[in-house]
């Protein structure tokens, strides 16, 4: 094996991380773990559900981009990488039944399902990569919290039982930055994409930013703009409120790290 | 001749147009003209102070991104279209000396001189005709009025006795075609390109919105931005402030029409 003991950082391969976290050696969050290479939320569903949410998220990209959708039973992923076992390679996993966490886990090996569907969804830590290497400082980073998210009035488009409002994720930038923002996430689609709002709060329903839904509140100076992408949040909570038979999920920031750069879900 | 009368519209060839002015019929301003063709401002400077003003727009493409320029003497533009006759196809010439405005005039053959160079710069129009194109509504256009324009306390980067603040024009936006704006706009660097602010304007020392400096005010929304981009006035004002020997511009609002569509400078 290629690990330099069980130590894991920015540095690391994503199949060393994988592998440690296969393991059991690694129970932790993967932020800020393997830099460079893409890391996926995950939605497994039995068949006869996932078509709704899959057509969710087809008229909902910006919220609820998929980048990899497996067979029924299926638990390697090979568009997202060699050797991925969807069943041991997240840290921790959570398990719905009818909209209710039953469990948390270290893996789901024991309750596999033949009929199971995973969707891998992509994340913001692929374009805040990209934004830290234009050298936009991010806010919650450089304050060590998480990103704040805030419901809002933003509608999606339903499909089948799954529907409700858009979750936002916000980052205060400067108007420069925020204009270089744009232009850098318009390039990643695949991970959420360009802002769906910049600006007064209030016009998206957001009553204060001080007091997100989700997530910390970060400082925002006087010359800053508030800055708003759509968010992973919006499809965990169509689930939960959807409420199918069964649902597993990665654990909040326990992501699958996958052999994919950040660089490979640029458009151009 | 390919003229249909002496009306000249949006539909009309940009070669039709020039021929028109051209013969004299035409001494009017050229917006809403030819208008899937780029039109652009002229600046002509005798070759010894041509130097200095080609640094100082390599050091500012945003508020002077220079398209094409000629050969000093040379009064055809090939680049920018056949059968050009710099002497003759603009509506309406102004002549400065020293800074000062000496006389408008319909043509220059009589006072061309074989030193001058003639730099074509980009213009508004180009990216207005995207924006428009994409249903994003400009309010000055709707308002009937020309853009307003501001002075601020954004600096240029001077070359030799070239200058002075950067002059923007301001388009107020709600925040969804402000964000698609700047994905448009950033394909045409050629022609402003991206903002280069948005939101608060005393950050960039614009104390009252509605005093635009040149210009008309226009409506803002309340759940509008403005929207800033740099402006082919900041040369002009450089200019006037360098006062070289002799300068050529066009009038005000009457421009040259190429032969270039507009959607050839979009970088992709």
């Amino acid at each position: 094996m290629a690990f330099h003991g069980s130590t894991l950082n920015a540095q690391s391969s994503a199949a060393d991380c994988r592998h440690l976290i296969r393991s059991g050696a690694w129970g932790g969050p993967t932020a800020g773990l393997a830099a460079r290479y893409v890391q996926v939320n995950l939605v497994m569903l039995p068949a006869a559900e996932a078509g709704d949410f899959l057509r969710f998220a087809q008229r909902n990209p910006k919220p609820c981009p998929v980048l990899a959708v497996s067979e029924p039973g299926e638990f390697a992923l090979p568009e997202m990488g060699d050797d991925i076992d969807l069943r041991r390679d997240v840290p921790r996993y959570r398990i719905f039944e009818d909209g209710q966490c039953m469990a948390e886990v270290g893996d789901i090996v024991e309750i596999w399902r033949d009929d199971l569907v995973t969707f891998a969804i992509g994340c913001s830590f692929t374009f805040e990569h990209t934004l830290l290497e234009a050298g936009i400082a991010i806010r919650h980073l450089d304050e060590g919290r998480n990103v704040p998210m805030y419901r809002t009035s933003i509608q999606t488009h339903p499909a089948g039982r799954f529907g409700g409002g858009m979750v936002v994720t916000m980052r205060p930038l400067k108007a420069v930055d925020a204009i270089r923002a744009i232009q850098i996430t318009s390039r990643f689609p695949g991970v959420h994409g360009a802002p769906v709002h910049l600006g007064d709060p209030a016009l998206i329903g957001i009553a204060d930013l001080s007091r997100p839904d989700f997530g910390d509140a970060v400082t925002i100076a006087a010359d800053e703009l508030p800055v708003f992408w759509a968010c992973g949040a919006t499809p965990q909570i169509a689930l939960l409120q959807a409420k199918p038979s069964l649902c597993i999920t990665h654990a909040p920031g326990h992501m699958l790290i996958t052999d994919r750069l950040n660089h490979h879900y640029a458009t151009l």
